[in-house]
């Protein structure tokens, strides 16, 4: 191969397999997909070990992809519920799954995910080095860090979410800064009691250049993680966030020196009016690169229904810019999700992308609403059904409350529906 | 009484007992208030004949309010049930309730209602003249129409949706600008389907005189609906739609010449990129009448999950300036809504409204977030629970999965409990 990460080879102005994959599902010209590539704006995480993996593009006018996290952990150990999670979230068409285990045989359950996926991977390297290694930081070493990334990089992990940025400078600010809601990042929470107990820096923001030779050789996409976003509306766009995002901005030049691909992940808890605001923020410090958003939530008062408060934040960050949504599901801040938690939450990041995608503009987006208005005003049942993001429960619904006079119409105005009346009224049925 | 309306009262300097009402809910000083009911800026819906009412304001600077629709129809005609959704609206506290009924004995159950409710209450004259009087347009006169406003009015109905902006010649732009799903609210097609069998002008427009007399009479609030609102994204801020609106805006000064409280209904399917230029549109051109938004609904595509695809679009309508919300519950589009589906949509349109109230800083809204923040950095399920806008559905989740070691925590993260971290690294724990 004459190039080595999918960056390089958009320098080279070399056209490769996984770009072809996102030439076929977007609508963007070959010219334009490599030069964003190579500035950084695009990044198609794909390890070169991978070889299930069809790319997918994230970043400047594509469209905005999604993330489903799930992963075996001491509470849920059970490696076959996790991996019917895997195929629901394949099925439910996540871009990507996230595998935050923490507990168990880890290695064992990636390589089924790998070998059993076409969509990108992306880990956690600190959960899995403390799974591999406990979590006693007095006897944990730096090298144990780099050997687990190393390991996920040669198994095929796509993308690592890695909180290089959460260094002493980092920490001094929460020390001055001091917030309502602390550390609430699980990765940057470990670290820092790394840190604090070793009195040492950071090992990824220390050593970032050895992180950098994994990645490069693998292709290894890193996903800069934000260790101290917001963990609640009061600590929303402080100086700690602010600070680590500054950091961010500097580690993704060093990344592209070496033609490493880069995102940035992002907050968090947010009020609804300082979104855009932190989506400017990260697109002019990390220099345009994909930005990554957990929620944002737009409100802390409704665990339970933190699907609705992150697909609020997450439609209106997707049209300010933002490339990427991880779900959030009703069980956030109160459990792991279940296969019902999982699917409410993909629906609704998934509602959230589209709406976000049609608000950017990105071409064609818009056409899938037209398709379905356009049954509606046919009174086509059965096209509407087809064309719903969720058939199987437009199918229960229906057949739950059938119209007792005219099928054509539904229970919610029955024998009076507006579309009916109207049709006849402006004789424009366009059947 | 030396007043007719709160409108006329609040021109006089007179501070009525359902403005102290207001005051005892809402951050606004009674100068305030006075002036902006003068204005029209604010409505407080305050049938006088509605003796169980506790006053609630609807406008500008107000916290930003939420109806729930209910009501029997040929399908689901159990009046019982319906009852019991009435109940559930005033525990869920919803701020009004609106019965559109269109079948069987719709007096008896308002009766019920007025007596039973401190909420308002709003109806849509039009639904009943036809369950009182059947669909034969051929037979049914302009004075049916009037005759039920009458009816409503003397019962104690707050406000009433009346299509008075949807004439002829807005009747005319939808023929000249022809539209995907043409006439999406069931009162505006049922009106038109009147004034094309008898060629004769909408009935509330052409005696809105008359229909005035009733509202100063009883200080009825006029809702002013939008019978061309959008039922597709395609069809979203076109001709039809902002004709009406010019028309609203014309109505509502007459309205206000007779001291009529006014609020002006919107949209509907509306892009997320669209929403705040809608809002713009009705304040200028309704002389920044209170705006009351059903949904708007940010994609066409998810029947199932438009309680979602409203919470989106009602966030940004209310951190925008709208000033009420009607809820929308997962069953649009699909059947009439049962229990759960109008608990689903409640929850929904309230995350919606307390994320606008934040963003749009209406004081105070902010404080319960800090509250459950707090709890969250104290580890402290109990006052989470009960802080939760949904305890039940807290008290559910957690007892569902309770973590294996340490109960201070929850099954998510486990023992890797980032806030748990975080407290320890920090010594902030704010307990």
């Amino acid at each position: 191969m004459n190039y080595t990460t999918q960056m390089d080879a958009a320098k080279k102005g070399i056209f490769t397999d996984k770009m072809e994959d996102v030439i076929e599902r977007e609508s963007i010209s070959k010219e334009v997909l490599l030069e964003k590539i190579a500035q950084g704006k695009i990044v198609i995480p794909a390890n070169i070990q991978h070889t299930r993996l069809k790319g997918r593009g994230i970043g400047e006018g594509l469209s905005t992809k999604v993330n489903v996290n799930l992963g075996v952990s001491e509470d849920c150990c059970d490696l076959e519920a996790e991996l019917s999670k895997v195929n629901t979230a394949i099925d439910l068409k996540a871009d990507s799954i996230m595998d935050l285990s923490t507990f168990g045989d880890t290695q064992k359950f990636r390589k089924i995910i790998l070998e059993h996926s076409p969509v990108m991977l992306g880990t956690v390297p600190v959960y899995d080095t403390i799974a591999q290694f406990g979590n006693d930081f007095s006897v944990l070493k730096r090298d144990h860090f780099f050997q687990i990334v190393e390991q996920h990089a040669d198994e095929g992990v796509d993308f690592l979410t890695i909180h290089a940025g959460l260094n002493l400078q980092a920490l001094k600010k929460v020390r001055n800064n001091p917030r309502l809601t602390g550390v609430v990042s699980r990765g940057g929470s470990l670290l820092l009691a790394w840190m604090e107990k070793n009195n040492q820096e950071n090992p990824f923001y220390d050593q970032f250049d050895r992180l950098l030779d994994i990645c490069e050789k693998y292709d290894i996409t890193l996903s800069l993680g934000d260790g101290l976003r917001p963990g609640s509306l009061a600590d929303s766009t402080d100086a700690p966030q602010i600070q680590e995002l500054i950091t961010l901005g500097e580690l993704t030049k060093e990344a592209w020196s070496r033609n490493v691909q880069v995102m940035i992940e992002g907050p968090g808890h947010v009020p609804f009016h300082e979104i855009a605001t932190n989506i400017q923020l990260q697109k002019k410090l990390c220099h345009h690169a994909p930005f990554y958003v957990l929620g944002p939530l737009v409100t802390d008062i409704a665990p339970g229904y933190d699907h609705i408060t992150s697909a609020i934040g997450g439609t209106l960050a997707g049209s300010a810019g933002a490339d990427f949504l991880c779900y959030v599901t009703p069980a956030e801040h109160l459990r792991l999700p279940d296969l019902t938690d999982m699917k409410e939450g993909i629906m609704a990041v998934r509602i959230a992308a589209h709406a976000a995608d049609i608000a950017k503009g990105i071409p064609g987006a818009i056409d899938w609403d037209h398709q379905m208005s356009q049954a509606r005003a046919n009174l086509d049942w059965q096209t509407m059904e087809r064309l719903a993001i969720d058939s199987e429960k437009v199918r229960d619904y229906r057949l739950s409350s059938l119209p007792k006079k005219d099928s054509s119409v539904c229970t919610m105005c029955g024998d009076l529906c507006a579309i009916k009346t109207s049709n006849q009224v402006l004789k424009t049925n366009a059947g």
